[in-house]
């Protein structure tokens, strides 16, 4: 998914993150997805670490995933992440995660956050970071 | 939620699930709704751990949550979890998480999971294990 | 373990926590102490989450453990905690993780925490909470 | 660290690994660890994935860490990894985690692993893998 406005998150399945069924356990890919929504508003020039410090919390209120395809330890993923959709005070994103490998869809997913200020009260996301945050249509169905 | 055909489950946030917002990082959720799930069949008597060892597995394929409150450290929760659907080869689950000490909504969340084999092919829910989950109607919004 | 300055604390391994050998992953072993630990402090009558709110932080600076046995999915474990030894800006405990339908001996466990300041700067432990972190002599060999 | 018999993976803080304190858990560092001894073990020829297929497991039986710096989210660490010990049916691992930006060292390990066959019974670790798992002297003091 080489497309303007998505970026690629590679990471290898750690054992860690497998269960007794042999395959990574479903949690992790909330996790996997906030790292590569991390990378890409790096890659846009919005770091959320820096956001944060300036005082701009994006807490997740809404998550949903669909489970495809099993992953497995020392799999290489490949996680794409692209913008939505951008509100006043809400930014959704969506992810696909693919096996490098061969290219197999593993899940797709979609995260809704909200804007926060540090002593977490509803704030606006400022017109800056959302000019950044432009939104393209989804690569696959979610 | 101390209604038929619903488990309670409570839990303490583990220091460990906290993130730098200062709250429960939102991955957890899933793992605390698993948890639930298994103290939920194991109420109804089907008790997972003996369906792996006869070789009936459930990975989740779809999740979704909603979160409508931060948890915090050392905050003591009760997940409730009840079956939604049965069909011949998944059943979906709804959960419910609250504060137990102000009885605050912290989430819900509902996922489906599917009836594979030991060799991870799709097969059928046994009837007997059917007869067990029996949907009872969701008793918030999730 | 019911000896005096020993608290137990009891949970159920998530399927979550266990990994593609059937067993838990011996990284949940830190999270287990840790919650052992909150509950050893809360029934002292130093509820670590105070100390915090107060400014008294209680980083892990070492820690080791000894993996005896392996616990799996749905084993009901006790997990024991007391204090090992307490300096004027450090404290040590000593833990014991036994699985409660046998009484195995699964892990055990040492880990050193410093006092530090909110802005993480070394302090000294106020000395009403050196008064309630009474060392007793290890019940198992660590 | 930049030395035969020593491999170092790179891995960034995940936002999810930050607990409230506002650095990486402590419980992180196992993982990390793992995940750089998958690494290393690649790297000289002897996969533990296909190690595992072929029926020889090497769970941890100890492990032990010194936490000398904190880490934050975002930050990108070096996990360097060797081997310490070889013996019929055990092996050691050094490990030195560092902050890529500054070269400052977060974090020493040490985890003995024990070689067990599908069963779970002991068995010993064959000899062409012992003699791709050549010992180096610690480059730092763990």
């Amino acid at each position: 998914m080489n497309e303007p406005g998505i970026t690629a998150s590679e990471l290898r399945v750690r054992y860690a993150e497998t269960d007794q069924m042999g395959v990574a356990h479903h949690s992790n890919y909330l996790v996997w997805c906030e790292q590569a929504r991390t990378d890409h508003m790096r890659a846009l020039g919005a770091s959320y670490r820096a956001l944060e410090e300036q005082g701009l919390l994006l807490p997740v209120v809404e998550a949903s995933v669909r489970f495809r395809a099993a992953a497995q330890y020392d799999d290489l993923l490949r996680v794409n992440c692209w913008v939505r959709e951008v509100c006043s005070r809400q930014v959704k994103f969506g992810y696909a995660v693919e096996r490098v490998a061969d290219s197999q869809l593993i899940a797709t997913a979609a995260t809704s956050l909200m804007a926060v200020d540090a002593n977490y009260q509803r704030t606006r996301i400022p017109d800056h970071i959302r000019q950044i945050l432009v939104p393209v249509a989804d690569p696959v169905r979610l």
